[in-house]
């Protein structure tokens, strides 16, 4: 499909990329530019054909399709030389998790003869490193797509998505962020402070609660471990976390005076509509039916 | 261990200890009172020699051990029914997840020559009934133990959650209260709120979103599916989430002024300290490290 691909960045989700695209064979030659010496060990196992760079220089102006999975504050770095050393009709495309950022960035940033359209595959895990990543990180998970005038580029990423087994849908950044915010940003959120909060607790109390966690706890601890450079990323560059927060903050608060009253009919109906989501997150087949009694 | 064993309420948990009691053959008999027509059916398969009654009346005189799995708020009905028909050296425990409430019941409302020594094993799941109760439920679990003067029947309820596969430790009901605020009550909380969220941004911006939910609000909505009379009872009786909600509630308004500052230092430093967490559970077991891309 491509003939040459570079990827920038390979932890998680580049490395996914990149076994991906070799299962698939949709690239002659590709290019991993990485400088943690850790993750290039771990790349150079994945594949001896892979051609591993440490710098983005006039190597890189061969390249027909440029994918950016480093950490989206490393782009202001990158651009610069994209600017330099890409060929005009080099494709470029980038796995951010917050999209209005960086369409000002390009804006401002990126050369006009360029043409950067942004995705966001909505997939990742707790681990973080290129020997965690996996061909079939994608596979049946939504890929967003931003819309872009280029429509037969816009076409080329959308079939490069699918073919390493996404489901793609076209929003634009607005309404991206504003989606995110709520599904993703605020529950990784709100599970950093529900873990900080365990913690307060077991300092104050000076005893060891954490090991009388029960399932709660223990998912919330295993979203909470995310890597934190890339929520730090996110939580800074998504105006619409603030407002998620607010809302709720608001939320919490009649829980809390519900509970106080000791408002019976009103708790139970609260209770008893969060089940619905359940029920719509079983129908999307995002979770599997089976309870849960513990990962073993 | 003992001749006749007595089950008040056989839903998920409550089926959990009978299928446990009968896999370790620790009764002769073993009587289970349950009204619930449904359930009454599937507890009938479980075993052909299960007596199943619905009247709690005279025929409970004859027990020896007496396990109360009941909703919290169904005890003020049982209690009278004890009273009345129960032998003096009939050992009673519950598995209700809040102490001090069920602890201060007990002492005004059940009759001095009855013994109850309370219990709470540390497992269930987001799914109820009998149907989905499990002989193993309780293996490698903690059960909490209520500290009790009474050395002899203490040390027979202990036997009998360690028979079954729990690990035990003692506790008074306040420090329970204390703990499993933090530890369980509080996320459970947290989970209902984050998903009425969701469903409020969904309502309000008419798009449906939840379909695009990730991994996090995946396992919030499983959290928050859990059964709602059950989970009334706790937020109704333990004093302690109030507090523990308000420690939230201080996090989350520190960690919004971070965000809204873009203070890096204390941001990078809040993320990198939840993973210690993290660590801990998966030193204790209670998950598993393989990283977690959805369950299939």
């Amino acid at each position: 499909m491509f003939k040459k691909i570079l990827i920038i960045g390979c932890g998680l989700i580049g490395s996914s990329v990149l076994r991906a695209s070799i299962n698939k064979k949709l690239s002659k030659k590709i290019f991993v530019f990485e400088r943690n010496k850790k993750y290039r060990n771990q790349i150079k196992k994945i594949n001896k054909n892979i051609i591993l760079i440490n710098k983005l220089d006039k190597i890189i102006q061969e390249m027909n399709f440029v994918i950016i999975a480093t950490p989206m504050s490393e782009y202001k770095k990158i651009i610069p030389k994209l600017n330099i050393f890409l060929k005009h009709d080099t494709l470029i495309t980038d796995v951010g998790s917050t999209r209005s950022n960086v369409a000002k960035l390009i804006k401002m940033k990126l050369s006009k003869k360029l043409n950067w359209i942004m995705s966001h595959p909505i997939s990742g895990s707790e681990v973080s490193g290129p020997k965690h990543g996996n061909k079939n990180l994608f596979k049946n998970k939504w890929c967003i797509i931003i819309k872009d005038k280029n429509k037969n580029k816009l076409k080329k990423v959308i079939n490069f998505w699918k073919k390493i087994g996404s489901k793609v849908i076209l929003m634009n950044p607005k309404e991206h962020d504003e989606v995110f915010s709520v599904t993703s940003h605020l529950p990784h959120l709100i599970a950093y402070n529900l873990i900080k909060t365990a913690q307060d607790f077991q300092k104050k109390d000076k005893k060891n609660i954490i090991q009388f966690s029960a399932g709660g706890l223990r998912d919330f601890s295993r979203i909470a471990a995310s890597n934190e450079i890339m929520w730090r990323d996110i939580f800074f560059n998504n105006d619409n976390i603030i407002k998620a927060i607010n809302l709720f903050t608001k939320n919490l608060n009649s829980f809390k005076k519900i509970i106080k009253n000791k408002n019976n009919k009103k708790l139970l109906s609260r209770l008893s509509n969060s089940k619905k989501v359940r029920t719509q997150i079983l129908q999307l087949k995002h979770d599997v039916a089976k309870p849960d009694f513990g990962r073993e």
